[in-house]
């Protein structure tokens, strides 16, 4: 039966990408073909750097399938317009039909565009996974100068960067507080917008866009915002976040979850045995409450494509890390911000008793070496079981295999002991120096809160009396008042 | 008691900072003296750049006290001669004697130098650390055009690669048949190879030095081989190794070890139970085999120095990483080099049953991205219990935390699943591409041999006859020998 496969992937994707490349690794014998739409396949969070980074005419140099060149599976460029569960069938645009006995959706996520008066506008843009109109909005925004960006987040920010490196007139709109602020802590990301604004990028936060105003042939020209500011503007870009495509799996009664992407189990299997769901259009539970959560990251999506390939006859690879942990990196002008797990603000947010550790340094064994630059790292532990919550990290490009490595650590759950006695490799011209490896340091660091924390009453501001009867409240702990001892806690609170 | 102190650390390295450092967070009430030799301290494994990658006369100002100016303890230049166990006191060379409650040797090591004829004459120089005996060889070396290193290890190799950059002719000089050839496998330790010969390095493997040349005014002006080759030089710079400096350790009878160094427990502390030991000087247990050996790596020193310095007073901080990883980069050009425990090679010695996973990727998300450069990523797993050994890695200056990672991986004696079911952060501009990240890559291909060692028996180039045969005498296994399945079989072994 020549329309017969083993396994039948929709969507070319990351997901798509690593399930075909496992279950070629882990069943060689199986066929699989995968189908996609488009005829470029894109790395989805390289998309802007794609389209601004190379030179006018090289776009389609620049794209290619070097990753599948090895792995024997067919690919067809078309459309799946629908699917039977009962006959173990898929259709598609061109009409033919495909029988499987595996089925993997990996259908990705569509850009979400809020619903105001102007969206249609020539000059509104969202950042959409298709090579063909990424070089549309490239072509519309050569010659305009002043580019509205909505959206705080990590495309929005990352957007704005580069824009504003290419010497565009920025202005960033976002309803936070704070650019990045449900990634980050205010030490960092406080640093991010001062780069931000020292490349001419106009921050305008709390502020939603009301409408978008055009001119009589319907091209944008400027943007209202809630609190009625009106600003000129040449063009719109929406980076306001990614909604799962569930559109086939709806059709066909899998079911979806309260994020609005197909429910899958640990072994990335959806409602119906024989179809498994991968990346952007399932959701998954958080690491630390194994909440519903979506997360949308390239990362994630293949690792979820290896589990699905690994698991999709029979459970080989079995899960040990039940929940998913966001691991996000980003560069503005030179600097890297990375973060991984709980920031100190979720943690609050959670109701997590928690310790921080940090530590600044440099990311080469001395400050006066070669080119090295400033290195920060800020840990958080839970306070009574010692583990680990999460870290942020603040850079140079070298930062972000040092994320994976915080990264890993989440995953193992690990305590502050563990860190404190982890053996790591240094080298001067390549790492910190081993008597200030950021991470270490940082677990010293949350040690040493903790001791004072936890055992230490610490009373500046207080005469003898009151810290001897603080003394006789808590005999438990000790109680740190004299002249001495109170400059040395001083010393360690920095 | 003024010449009291509650820790007393006797050298100032890597170790004896750390100790300090973690002294310092652990109990910070504590009084801490640090007594070294020399008057600027310096990053051991950085010595060699620390002379030539600086300008002339600028090097006093390249050295500094950084990581302790906020550490609240004193320091005492100053050699100290003897120690009394009983009364708890150590004696300087300038004749003071200062009382300890915990005593902890950070003595390091001292440079090896075979017993030669010809060793002392001016000219010949070994890898010390001291500040002004580098300054010697650099000002030796000036106006001196070929360079004789004898030693092909880490330290030789990475004085071999700096001396040529500056355009002196090098010569290398080591017993073994390849530079490098106890951390890497061939795959590796070729290309670096290669590497030193393009920059115009001259090796000689498989030869030791049998004598050096002097001329009247005892100069080196050549060496001998044991192959009787005579080769004309005008310095030599032996690195041949260190060993553990124990002159004080031997001296008040503390036990000493099969490798020669301190003998310590699990928390560093030595046969005397109020003096530790840390960093070179001591003897190590390696991670795998618990055998004793002796890695001689700031890494490890301050990792020593960090569990030493937590559990001086009491057991604080629990060990529980028992045995020593050596984690090892450098590099030659602009490429580097990292290694992690088992080498293929000496998983074979060993008696490990293991199997390899390769990957060959890029340090970007794409090849034309930018400067992305290649990365090769080889991990060696057990077999049957699935644990990775170890891992080597070839690539930019990226790589180190890359190797920090599969360092932990090691550490936490992760397995194949979890390898390939990891949670990694990816950024295009960052990183390798989600879909092709090394470390998951080479665990997918891990598993995949492993299916096919496993599960299959591959008999190529058999008749048909001798397949049915073979399959008959394995009925638990899968014969693979039609013209096919054995495509699809050598597509996967490449």
């Amino acid at each position: 039966m020549s329309n017969y496969y083993d396994v039948i992937i929709v969507g070319g994707g990351p997901a798509g990408i690593s399930t075909a490349l496992t279950i070629n690794a882990s069943y060689p014998e199986k066929k699989i073909l995968l189908l996609r739409e488009d005829k470029v396949p894109i790395v989805p969070c390289g998309m802007h750097y794609l389209i601004w980074k190379i030179k006018d005419g090289q776009e389609h140099e620049f794209l290619c399938d070097d990753t599948l060149k090895n792995v024997d599976l067919e690919i067809e460029i078309t459309k799946v317009v629908d699917i039977d569960r009962k006959k173990k069938t898929i259709t598609t645009a061109d009409n033919r039909v495909f029988f499987y006995d595996r089925l993997v959706l990996a259908t990705g996520s569509l850009p979400s565009l809020p619903d105001i008066e102007g969206k249609t506008a020539k000059g509104v843009f969202v950042v959409k996974k298709d090579f063909e109109y990424l070089l549309e909005i490239k072509r519309f925004l050569k010659n305009r100068m002043k580019i509205g960006i909505i959206g705080g987040g990590f495309v929005g920010v990352e957007m704005a960067d580069l824009l504003s490196q290419l010497g565009k007139e920025v202005i960033l709109i976002y309803p936070t507080s704070h650019i990045l602020e449900n990634s980050f802590d205010r030490e960092f990301y406080t640093i991010a917008e001062d780069l931000l604004i020292r490349q001419n990028v106009k921050l305008y936060p709390k502020v939603h866009v009301k409408r978008i105003i055009a001119d009589l042939q319907n091209t944008v020209k400027g943007v209202e915002l809630d609190n009625n500011t009106i600003i000129d503007i040449d063009a719109v870009i929406f980076c306001t976040g990614m909604k799962p495509n569930i559109e086939l799996a709806e059709k066909i009664g899998l079911e979806i979850g309260k994020q609005h992407g197909i429910v899958v189990d640990e072994y990335m299997r959806t409602s119906d045995p024989n179809i498994f769901a991968v990346g952007d259009c399932t959701e998954e539970r958080e690491f630390f409450t194994r909440q519903v959560t979506s997360m949308m990251l390239a990362s994630i999506a293949t690792s979820e494509g290896r589990i699905a390939g690994s698991n999709i006859f029979n459970l080989r690879v079995i899960r040990q890390n039940k929940g998913t942990v966001g691991i996000y990196s980003t560069i503005i002008g030179n600097s890297v911000f990375g973060c991984v797990g709980m920031t100190e603000s979720r943690a609050k947010q959670n109701g997590f008793d928690y310790i921080v550790g940090e530590c600044k340094t440099y990311d080469k064994h001395h400050s006066a070496f070669g080119n090295s630059k400033e290195l920060y790292v800020k840990l958080i532990f839970s306070r009574e079981s010692d583990v680990i919550l999460g870290g942020q990290v603040f850079g140079s490009v070298y930062v972000a295999e040092l994320l994976n490595l915080i990264g890993l650590c989440v995953q193992k759950s690990m305590t502050i002991s563990e860190l404190i006695t982890l053996q790591i490799g240094t080298h001067p011209v390549l790492t910190s120096s081993p008597a200030s490896y950021p991470i270490i340091l940082a677990a010293v660091d949350a040690m040493r809160n903790q001791l004072i924390q936890n055992k230490i009453i610490y009373c500046d501001f207080l005469d003898k009396e009151s810290i001897e009867k603080l003394k006789t409240l808590n005999p438990s702990k000790r109680v740190e008042g004299s002249s001495e001892s109170l400059n040395v806690m001083q010393a360690k609170n920095k």
